[in-house]
């Protein structure tokens, strides 16, 4: 039961963060849409921060998943668009991270020194597959370049949420275009890659905009 | 005297608001940090999102310059490095417009709208001085490579200070690494390059790590 309601309470935050932007929620606005009082919830949670920390683990532990390399075998390109797939979906359910990611970084050092770590994974991990792809001539690209398109894929899928959000049109963040995200990331592998696969690539890639 | 006073109030909040984020700065840190009663602060400005509104304005002024285009001639790679120094120096000088960006933009509907015409005029001015080398035989992409090129571009240069910030080291906005922001942006263009502009790319890109 307290289990229960320990859950029901990290589901509903997340929820309303995701909806309205975490600054914007109070304990007291969690514990009104759950219909429970203030202390009840903070019987479970000492403080809004200690909800926040509750649901950063949750996405850390999602991230790392949706990073996982196949193994035993070498990467090719279609392992790329699966992971890139389960890495934006992770990013948008947990998107009230990344709405806001400056400040609820700034406000909380402990998530600070996590996320840097989050990012060095993730570096890690692409890095990789991109050597891999790389040692199997599949793409053409220097060291220095490979290190460069690391960066600016890290870049791109942390902010394309905001991107898309102060871009223009969207107005929920619910609305948010996964796979324009997606056809970004794969654009800025195209031109390292043989013609054919090149031209294979910006094909795939063209399904994205539909 | 008065305009005197309507200078310095717009000078320490832009300082105010580079250095601590403008959700943290209120009217009365500005009147406090100025030595002068809110009273004579609401006498220039009658909130804090009129001087917000104020200096969003002088930065869409800043910026515009630094997006135009030579003219009467094809724009070369040389142009290209220019714009990007003369862009990121502009984002840099109003970097508090970035760092809560969603924020900023999701509380103030004008400032959305602004916004967005922004990003449509920089959108513009890339894609020609792209489509200019494309025509010049300088670089190799097709017109949808070029759209997407210029989507990545934007996205690097509107969030680089940002992922600068939540990716490690840094803790004070003023050490905000422009160049390795601009090398960036160059590594993008760098693999549409024919081979020996590429590697002329490459050295020169390596030089702004130094």
């Amino acid at each position: 039961m307290a289990r229960q309601t320990r859950e029901r309470i990290l589901g509903t935050s997340l929820a309303l963060f995701n909806a309205r932007g975490e600054p914007n929620v109070s304990t007291n606005h969690i514990a009104d849409e759950l219909g429970i009082s203030p202390g009840n919830l903070y019987y479970h949670f000492r403080s809004k921060d200690d909800i926040v920390e509750h649901l950063f683990a949750r996405y850390e532990t999602r991230l790392d998943e949706a990073l996982l390399l196949p193994e035993g075998r070498v990467p090719d390109l279609e392992d790329i668009w699966l992971q890139l797939h389960l890495v934006f979906e992770s990013l948008r359910e947990y998107r009230f991270v990344y709405r806001d990611l400056v400040d609820i970084l700034a406000r909380n050092r402990k998530l600070k020194l996590r996320f840097a770590r989050i990012m060095v994974r993730a570096d890690a991990s692409i890095t990789a597959l991109l050597r891999g792809l790389a040692g199997a001539g599949a793409i053409r690209a220097s060291a220095d370049e490979i290190r460069a398109l690391v960066e600016n894929i890290l870049l791109i899928a942390t902010f394309w949420m905001n991107f898309d959000a102060v871009r223009g049109g969207k107005t929920h963040a619910d609305e948010v275009d996964l796979n324009r995200g997606i056809h970004q990331v794969m654009m800025l592998v195209a031109p390292f890659l043989r013609d054919a696969e090149r031209h294979h690539l910006n094909a795939l890639a063209a399904t994205y905009l539909r």
